[in-house]
């Protein structure tokens, strides 16, 4: 087995080839829409949903090549919402992943097609014909990312998010809104991936869906910590934007030290269930660890 | 068979529950992301898709309660991309079936939620189990739909639409941006509902299929009459805003006259194929002359 940097920049690497495939050609009309579509999800990120949909995948046995194409679907959505959060009119960034803003790039009204194609495009690709051997189940996983995206899931908190610009939120509602804003396409990621499996196995799946939501909190508890650390540049979005814009973090309601341990925790919580299942889960520990433990 | 008006009334009342239905409750949280959703798509609306769908099901003996699950899942993205037109970095439009728009009701954060949620709730209706007797034709109609509203249908109209704002287009310039802004969405609604039913005729598809890009186009010759001609209280919104903001429309480029001419020959293109349908095709029949003769 190769080790955990390889293997994430080989899947890093795949997901981008599958993404530019899936991604209209910037020379066909409307080329300026296709243009910005492009520019708001190739050529950075960190993949995150994507590697937890293919370890998922892993632990389930399920063809990369299925796996793929629910990832993408995943990592779509997840650039649509990026695209319209950075939106003036939400948290007005100018800046992600180290390059300007969808809509500094080009414009507003850009932006928001952009973000609204990208959804579509998401949909779409998970409604590929054959990518499950059962297309019932395929029905399920087009569900499945609908409701962790909608508004019981990401665009749901996305509005408590901003509902809470100003006011003091104690851990259990941070928590309630981060689970629904990360929280769910990053179960829904892993869920994915394992759905992808020719075959699936109930215990196994259960396995995937408390390591994702432990995991999903894990990552924001991570990413508030690295928010109040990091600077801008090593970042590639703008740093402190959320403690500046008086929006409560992690790091504001426990402090450092507390938001620390917390990530441990969730750490632990997320691997237990995969102790049964030896070297099938290789892949999820290491990813687990990666996002608990990244500096960047 | 009842007329024209109370099938049509009828039809809308249904929908309008079918919709209440499917919309999350309001005092289900995020409250006011879902009452804006509920208030952009309740109460209001001619529910010409749905009514297409309707009328296409019945040509091919589609159960009604079917084809509400597809015509709710055009209307839903019909609601969400008015929701997103409206807003001031797009079309900036206060006025949206007779109130005031999301934006204005709401402001302008909400409003771009309220259409991402929408967009992902269409969606997550079509994929709704047993919608359909063959899973493998129901990841179709997901797939006609997200190719009507995405980069290559509406959400590419209306990119093509911001792009020939003050320009001079010629008619097929004009036809070729209203076959995506509109046109194709209208065209999924009739194919939609006619794929509803449990075994499919290719024929009467292809009948419906050239319906409906004749009324799609149809139908938007005569909003641009009734732009030109009608006042904001009868329309319902902003009136003469294209022409005001030095937009192209068939009544700019062809003159009044010609467009109506336009129109009627649209008509007659619609109705030709339907003719060896006999009674099966009667509601089309009617919703191809209301479309080209409503003076609302």
């Amino acid at each position: 087995m190769t080790d955990f940097q390889s293997w994430a920049r080989h899947t890093q690497q795949r997901m981008e080839q599958v993404l530019d495939t899936l991604l209209p050609p910037a020379d066909i009309a409307p080329q300026k829409l296709h243009e910005a579509m492009r520019y708001a999800v190739l050529g950075g990120g960190k993949r995150v949903r994507a590697l937890l949909a293919h370890a998922a995948g892993e632990l389930c046995g399920a063809p990369k090549e299925k796996v793929d194409i629910a990832a993408s679907a995943v990592e779509l959505i997840h650039a649509y919402s990026l695209v319209h959060d950075d939106m003036p009119c939400m948290d007005d960034d100018d800046l992600r992943r180290g390059k300007p803003s969808c809509h500094k790039q080009y414009d507003d009204a850009t932006a928001l097609l952009v973000g609204d194609a990208l959804q579509t495009l998401a949909f779409q690709s998970l409604a590929t014909p054959q990518l499950c051997t059962h297309a019932n189940r395929q029905l399920e996983m087009l569900n499945l990312l609908a409701i962790a995206s909608g508004s019981r899931g990401m665009a749901g908190g996305q509005a408590i998010d901003l509902a809470s610009v100003g006011k003091e939120l104690d851990q259990s509602e941070l928590e309630y809104m981060h689970i629904h804003k990360t929280g769910a396409l990053i179960r829904a990621a892993a869920l994915l991936g394992a759905y992808c499996a020719d075959d699936v196995d109930a215990e196994r799946i259960n396995a995937i869906d408390h390591y994702a939501q432990s995991i999903g909190l894990a990552f924001q508890v991570v990413d508030d910590i690295l928010d109040a650390e990091a600077d801008s540049e090593t970042l590639g979005k703008t740093a402190g934007k959320d403690a500046e814009s008086n929006k409560p973090t992690y790091v504001t309601i426990l402090g450092i030290d507390r938001a620390k341990q917390l990530a441990q925790e969730l750490l632990e919580n997320a691997l237990t269930p995969l102790a049964s299942y030896g070297e099938d889960a290789t892949r999820l520990h290491q990813l687990a660890q990666f996002i608990t433990q990244r500096s960047f």
